[in-house]
């Protein structure tokens, strides 16, 4: 009889002595051994459950946002366990601090660019003319088109075919992807440079077809790349 | 044939033009849509794939670890982010910066007396002797009893059954889920108190019947910790 | 003979097997005895050495910026070492992450301001019409204006007339302390409410007075703090 | 008249309408103006005022825990800002994150060796028998001993002269210097190699003869490097 102990509140999860709930499910009874990690992750960031098909997409993006080899990110972790190896967590924040504007801002910048492309994209228009738009504005005003080119994977990234492979396998290769690919070939015919569309572009892709909002993007490459470094310290 | 391109290497991860290799296995063609996050992550850390019994028993365990509520973590985060609401990696990387001794340690506390307390185990002796102990060493030094008790859960953290029972379905209920039940009633006969297994002791007793090592359950608890920071955050 | 140990270097320091150089200085023999910390600071920003004016000014600015009680940056470094008592150094860590655009950011934004009006003041023009026109752009676009207003501190914040005076005293009380002044009477005029010239606009002016950078602004609210976060922590 | 307005508390500082007290003296009458940086986190840390001649002693030893080239400290804090430019406190906070155990931690290290051996030596014994000791529990133990040695700066550090020099010239070369020069003497006799008192040892023995606990000294240091990454990141 919790009476006078008071229940504790979030939106996302509440607690009285023997219950435990995240968003409205029960944490014992509907979530665990129900669901898998991404999934969980999809309902506490989104208040809603996915669906099978978006459960298996939602879990190959965030596998591909998390092994990205020696990064600045990793570089930073390693050498302050080094220095500290006492805090383990401090190492792996020291490595997420830097996950900012430059590198997974570009996924964040991409799951941007689509997702108001789409949007913009008038009724009796085409996509086509969208990337135009978007890949000479960016041509003009001297910019890096986020989501294309890799400086080693040529002439294509081995992870995105495979991202656009379960992406149709699971009903969600839509405008977002389409646009994705016509970015790149739009970019590559106006520079005569190959630039393929990177993990980056196809992780930002995705995102946009599951539904997430592009703000929420960069917190997905940090949650993953959290779950990357614990890899790299323990090593 | 990129043999002026050297290959990127890392015992983790290796790249060449056209490949992406993570512990010997092809990121494209034996991960991406077919493992989920977490069993991505087992990979990552331990070098072998999970089975699928393992697999179901480490995502319940991680799902466990993400989601406790407004911790002091959280509000750091949250304090954090209200100050530099530019980079959301911070505000996590704050909030995982307390992730130490204190809160993920009593996990890798817990995991690491039972760790110790089954190998320490003689072969004629049984694990109510250990568990009588650990308890009478804990209660005469005057130190907390980690993955016991819990402030609100009260007579039973409802995890803590959930977990077992997931345990038990998939072939993981063994000394090790037994001896931090016993360490359980020894406490609570010896103090008088109820002292249940809590959702700390649980998930330290799944993480050693899959075999990790005590060292790796902090890190755990950051990389699950940083998924729920993200919840949070994005709120 | 050091022939076979190379020297380490940096643009900043510089060492060989007996001596340490910092910005073309001798550490042992030019800096330590010879100048106090923030003078030192001072040297390694800028590259120059203070006068004993400007060093005074460069003091005062710098302990103006340590103290400011239990912001929200204060509050996520103790609950950090609460919970990770092992690593001071995260604790201050996560302290300085939220020093960003909102808190150490008004300082920088009010710096900028003082820096670009005075650069854009024209010759036959004065001071007065730049601060008419600051103080319009920002309300007619609903923005706050930096470095004006306390909600604790009135009708005057103690610590700028203090900071006013030991300008004057050191010969920098210039263009930029009187544009500051002007903004905050025309924003009092304009919206009739009391908006004086806080200690975030304070410490701006006389930054901009000592011929540093804006951008170099936000990095003493960070060095100033974690001086701060060491004793809120040692407590 | 604030009596509607509670004065804001915490132990260190003290706020209302009109006045800020840190440490019980008024910031803008009493410290602004009056005391250097360094005086003012001395009067923060300890509650006490420096002397001029503790003052000049704690100024050097600050400085000479700033600068020390390019450390893994430094380096994680300038890639984390490669990554994330739109945040410094951010490269800031990963520098610190790694001064833990093992690069601030020899000081903390060095500063509780000193503390103990002179509180624990007898009246009637010497140092001499101290060193001896604590030199040989070291070696036995195969621990290092912090504050001696250095991979580059020999047969001497050029720092520890200075420091000795700027100790004497202000009444502070004391037991705990002696201490520390009969630890690198007596290791240097045990083990036949070069092992001078290096920055870090002097840093400790000064902030012993100072009066300060040796539980502040890493706090010293993570506040000295936060002045030292603001000038590698600015550069």
């Amino acid at each position: 009889m919790p009476h006078r102990q008071p229940s504790i509140r979030s939106d996302i999860a509440r607690s009285t002595t023997d219950t435990i709930t995240v968003r409205g499910r029960s944490l014992p009874d509907q979530i665990l051994g129900h669901m898998d990690l991404a999934t969980f992750s999809y309902l506490q960031l989104t208040g809603h459950e996915a669906s099978p098909e978006q459960a298996r997409v939602y879990n190959a993006l965030l596998i591909a946002l998390v092994e990205h080899g020696l990064t600045p990110s990793v570089l930073a972790a390693r050498l302050t366990y080094a220095g500290a190896p006492e805090a383990i967590q401090a190492a792996i924040a020291a490595g997420l601090a830097g996950l900012g504007n430059v590198f997974v801002g570009s996924t964040e910048g991409a799951a941007r660019l689509l997702s108001e492309g789409v949007k913009n994209c008038p009724r009796d228009g085409s996509l086509g003319t969208v990337a135009e738009r978007i890949v000479a504005d960016h041509l003009d005003a001297g910019l890096l088109l986020p989501g294309i080119g890799h400086p080693l994977h040529k002439p294509i990234d081995p992870r995105t075919p495979r991202l656009w492979q379960i992406a149709k396998e699971n009903g969600l290769h839509g405008s977002y992807v389409e646009l994705m690919n016509l970015i790149s070939v739009t970019a590559e015919r106006r520079t005569g440079r190959s630039l393929p569309v990177n993990a980056t572009g196809a992780v930002a892709a995705l995102a946009c077809e599951l539904g997430l909002p592009w703000r929420i993007v960069r917190g997905l490459g940090v949650m993953a790349r959290a779950i990357g470094l614990v890899g790299h310290i323990l090593e």
